[in-house]
């Protein structure tokens, strides 16, 4: 039977890196149906709504979601997208590698973001003017989760070095829940890890990122530190990501519409076609995942590149070059 | 009449660096009295408190206090210390200099802090069996505050771009507030600056750091954000630190205690000596205070150094020679 995948594009180079990852996709020997869902700036000025509900139930019926990017609307989408397809992880891979100009040649990084509350709980309130709120929210339940997910993407995935990021010091009772729950997890499976306060992780995560492998974040520093690590690794136009939930998930690169550039055809597509090749293992066809993640590599080692990696390859020639080496 | 200092050296390197730094300022011209204060991890053993009241009160009654460090009790020590001395900013220079290694050499930031509120505001609690919550407070007092600092330093100190980082795509309500709090003031003032999302900023911080000058910052983003900047130019043994209040400032470097190092002799005094150099500029002694930053500096470029800038000198051997070039 047919893989059925929601395809969302977005705004900007979102129309642009996903069809290249489906011309990536097309070529391998898997069934897929391409269902194309809309979202986005221009869907709001047409529509009245970023995401309308017919994209949101796709994404939620589909066996996974590819996603491009969003504009100014981005938070508008992808906060219901991630919802949608029940995910309470965000895995966030941050590798350099060879042939791309990077601070720190050495970084192989995943965060495991967890990707239901903390300070993306929603409640929010003018208290009295002038004064606002927000409730930051963590419970035993997703903290939970996210460390079993972390504990045994390290083991499945070969990392050594777990890291637990968090602000104890400060958020004494809720980051204090999220190390309390992981801690119980890690002695149930027998786990061993690191704690690390967020903002020293982030000094040392640039200044020796080879002594780091997974890296457990609550929402918010998951958000801020793979950002960092996108830096590390010579910028955003390499990494994927996997929004993941019980039996459903949705991939997306890590970057936005990048309105600077969009409509030039010279995005780099390899954020978007790793985030195809993750997509891949998710559905069980890890041969052909590695196949793709092999072909990105040779293309970024050896390869046409776009702009953004010093080169002045359009993504049509990038993508046919991945497309080639498959 | 004499300037009355609260010094209060705290634990591990901060029993090192803080002399070092007393050391410096005894050279100057300047009539000061040192009046020494306890706190820190041994304080909580010995008395049952890491921050006695005497040292609270002794912090809020001077004309100035210089911190070094404290340990596990850093939390319990730095806040209600930064709240005697009635601190609203925590200004965070971060620069590369010449003859330190640095991944970025170009960077030269000033992270401008607001120091009350945001998710420091100690309100937390568990609402249920693992499920707990922080409420962060953004308020318009607080937010202008830290922006017409913010303003007024990059003006006064020649920095053109000014960059305030935030999360309003999240969190809408309580960030929304700081953006309008701030554009209000600058407004007013006529000032003109940029916004930034603090995930994105953490990775063009990286890369191009060249590109941004003074950052202002709600109190866990430049939390975060300062310590990558000290990434970016050789780690934390070169950040000083000023907690600014309305009529009182306390002066603290950016490292902990450095329990690794402690008792060695060997911790880089710069950090220490950089904030003497804010203390004296805050109470009116730029001419002292550009001095003892062009001895460092000179120190930094060619003197001896110690072990975590690649020398093999002692924090006294690196003192005298700061000494010496005043
Ligand atoms: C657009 C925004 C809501 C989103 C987030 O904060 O999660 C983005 O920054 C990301 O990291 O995917
Ligand atoms: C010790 C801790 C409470 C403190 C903070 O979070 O402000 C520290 O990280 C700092 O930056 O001075």
């Amino acid at each position: 039977m047919a893989e059925t995948i929601a395809v969302i594009p977005g705004d900007g180079i979102g129309q642009e890196v996903i069809p290249a990852a489906i011309d990536v996709l097309e070529t391998l020997d898997v069934d897929f149906e391409f269902v194309e869902g809309e979202a986005g700036d221009d869907v709001l000025d047409s529509r009245g709504e970023a995401l309308p509900e017919a994209t949101y139930e796709l994404a939620a019926g589909a066996d996974a979601t590819l996603f491009g990017a969003a504009g100014e609307t981005a938070a508008d989408v992808i906060l219901p997208l991630r919802e949608a397809v029940g995910s309470f992880a965000n895995i966030r891979p941050a590798r350099a590698y060879p042939g791309v100009d990077s601070l720190q040649p050495e970084t192989d990084l995943v965060f495991v973001r967890e990707n239901t509350e903390g300070v993306y709980s929603g409640i929010e309130h003018e208290i009295a003017d002038g004064v606002t709120t927000l409730t930051r929210v963590i419970t035993d339940e997703a903290s939970r989760k996210i460390a079993e997910y972390g504990f045994e993407y390290a083991e499945a995935n070969g990392y050594d070095d777990v890291t637990v990021a968090h602000k104890a010091n400060v958020m004494r009772t809720t980051d204090g829940q999220f190390l309390e729950s992981v801690e119980s997890v890690a002695e149930a499976g027998g786990h061993g890890y690191d704690e690390a306060l967020m903002d020293a992780l982030a000094m040392h995560l640039l200044l020796r990122p080879e002594e780091y492998g997974v890296v457990i974040c609550p929402n918010l520093a998951g958000d801020v530190l793979s950002d960092l690590a996108a830096g590390l690794v010579g910028g955003l136009g390499l990494l994927p990501s996997a929004n993941v939930g019980e039996d459903n998930a949705l991939f997306e690169p890590v970057h936005g519409s990048a309105p600077d550039i969009a409509g030039e055809g010279i995005a780099n597509p390899a954020a978007t076609v790793f985030s195809a090749a993750m997509l891949l293992e998710h559905l069980g066809y890890g041969g052909a995942a590695d196949r793709v993640r092999g072909a990105v590599e040779a293309v970024l080692e050896g390869g046409p590149r776009t702009p953004d990696l010093g080169g002045e390859a359009s993504t049509d020639e990038v993508t046919a070059a991945i497309v080639d080496r498959l």
